[in-house]
């Protein structure tokens, strides 16, 4: 497949965002002198007193934590969205702004500090993936909920502060940029083809076979084409679902599959813990319908090179667009070389 | 001004691209027990002999740097893009993509290796407003060449590997994303209003004085309404410029004057050099006429409540959309009242 491009600088385009990403190929031999990061690789303790998020422990807020043993959410003590903040908006000549609900949770997947998704079991991975579809439900009823981001933020890079395995969840009332973009892209595929785009897309990446990272029977996860993060990777469901409340037990289980499976790759790639934050995108829960959604899980991880060296995404990044040094091929082809078992596992 | 709407959750609109910020003005006061940085204050010498970009030392390319006493610019030793990449394109189902072509520079600010914007003199910054319009006249003027970003990493947050007061410019066929955004709503604003968005926007900021930092006879520097980083600002010329080009010999000098005074309350805010990205947004270099374009210079730094806690944008922010603690207006407070000399400074 066309190797003069892919060996060239070039851009490739984002069919879910319409935007597109600078890709260096040639770029990945420059040397590093700058900051790196520190290699966390020691396992913890499996409960620490000082956690917060551990069971029996009591929070900053007061609370104390039940003595849990499945999965356990609950409101965050800080909650960057609130469900009473009163109607308000602004409009005064250039200045415009809307007062904004929302509630917002935090999910500990295990009672177990040391733990982390590809170190738990498949099943306990499924009982996370249950909490998730009960807080979509559940939150996504609420008055004011239109939308319900899921998403975990994993290592200290990651702006992680406590390593207790957990992720969080932000509803809120209106529908955030990121879903608005893909909205109207996967609106406009079907309004043309009446087809998932990413259904189209999923066909056409197990034809081609390059990008592919790992597949069970409900699940494939790979890389994107226009993938933004080295090793940025992507979940897709095979069958047409909009949101993760439409899995039955059994994609339930494929998904906690693939989850544990790309997590593992991804600790294996440079035998650490590996940072990313990851998220699901799927349709909003204000009532409409949005039968051209496709839902999915994304997984942006920051590092480059080495447990220690990660990608900066920053000034012409954020002036100009999106840069990336190895293509999404050469990503995926590292990563599918892996050990299938844990790399801090006995055979 | 509606204390209701600024003390409580909300959105607020960026008029220049078009999307939304939450704001979270609560939660300031949220434990932080995460990932600090290193603090760094202690200037260092001002030669260097294992500095890639002193005057008279070798890169790793080979090439030895000219004994430089005024900016110097050199084409980039891994530059991101390339003049000479063959022109090709892939439109294969669902995947797109196309070559790009380009020439990225490095401009060395100052021969000091202990300097940085902040500490150097008003006319030697005045040297590099000067450098800045050669390459972006001289670039731009290239064939292929339709976009020039200049920008700065500074600071090894931001992912700079070197400490030399430098700065970077990549050019290139296509005109970037965060580009073509601006270009969009300014040329809406301009169709309906036939004046400049920006131009019409700084008039309310001035009229309203919370979020100017400071002004002189030419250039504005302010904490925009829909900032997202926490001290985010960005210099506005008064006169509507549609790129630095335009600048005349008196303007470059307040230019550089609001750069030295921008960077010292940068610098004196938390006592440290303040890490930051910075760029400058203008027109493209295609031959088209943008008479809406209001050119100008941003900041997007990260640091959020010292020296060493930065703000993260991570999971939510990456999955749905920016997301800030502190507002714009506690921001410009803070900044306004530093003293005006830089803190590493007698009296
Ligand atoms: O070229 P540099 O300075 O080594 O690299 C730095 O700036 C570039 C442009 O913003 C980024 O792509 C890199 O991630 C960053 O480390
Ligand atoms: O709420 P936490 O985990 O303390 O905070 C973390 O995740 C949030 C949501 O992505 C970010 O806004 C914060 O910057 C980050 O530190």
């Amino acid at each position: 497949m066309s190797n003069e491009l892919n060996n060239n600088p070039h851009r490739r385009y984002n069919i879910l965002t319409g935007e597109w990403i600078l890709v260096s190929p040639h770029r990945t031999k420059r040397p590093w002198q700058g900051k790196t990061e520190k290699h966390n690789s020691e396992k913890g303790p499996d409960y620490d007193p000082s956690c917060y998020l551990c069971p029996g422990n009591t929070r900053t807020s007061g609370e104390t934590n039940p003595d849990y043993t499945e999965p356990f959410a609950f409101t965050n003590d800080f909650s960057a969205l609130l469900p009473d903040t009163p109607e308000k908006k602004l409009n005064d000549g250039l200045l415009k702004a809307e007062a904004e609900k929302g509630i917002c949770k935090v999910v500990c997947f295990s009672p177990d500090h040391s733990l982390t998704l590809p170190l738990m079991k498949t099943g306990d991975i499924k009982k996370v993936v249950k909490m998730w579809k009960r807080e979509y439900a559940d939150l996504g009823s609420r008055e004011n909920i239109n939308y319900v981001q899921i998403f975990e933020n994993k290592g200290a890079v990651m702006g992680c502060s406590n390593p207790h395995p957990h992720g969080q969840i932000w509803s809120q009332s209106s529908i955030p940029t990121e879903i608005q973009k893909k909205s109207k892209h996967f609106k406009e595929y079907w309004q043309e083809n009446k087809r998932s785009l990413l259904a189209d897309y999923l066909k056409q990446e197990l034809e081609l076979d390059e990008r592919i990272l790992v597949q069970n029977e409900h699940f494939v996860a790979l890389i994107p084409y226009w993938a933004v993060w080295p090793y940025e990777a992507m979940i897709i469901p095979r069958e047409h679902h909009q949101h993760i409340g439409q899995l039955n037990e059994e994609e339930e289980q494929s998904f906690a599959e693939i989850i544990k499976k790309l997590t593992i790759m991804y600790d294996n790639l440079f035998e650490t813990s590996f940072p990313y934050s990851s998220g699901i995108h799927q349709i909003p829960t204000n009532g409409k319908e949005y039968p051209e959604w496709h839902f999915h899980m994304s997984f942006y991880p920051p590092l480059l090179r080495s447990a220690t060296v990660k990608k900066f995404m920053v000034g012409y990044e954020m002036f100009a667009g999106p840069q990336r040094d190895i293509t999404a091929e050469m990503a995926a082809n590292t990563l599918k070389q892996l050990p299938e078992k844990h790399y801090t596992k006995e055979v």
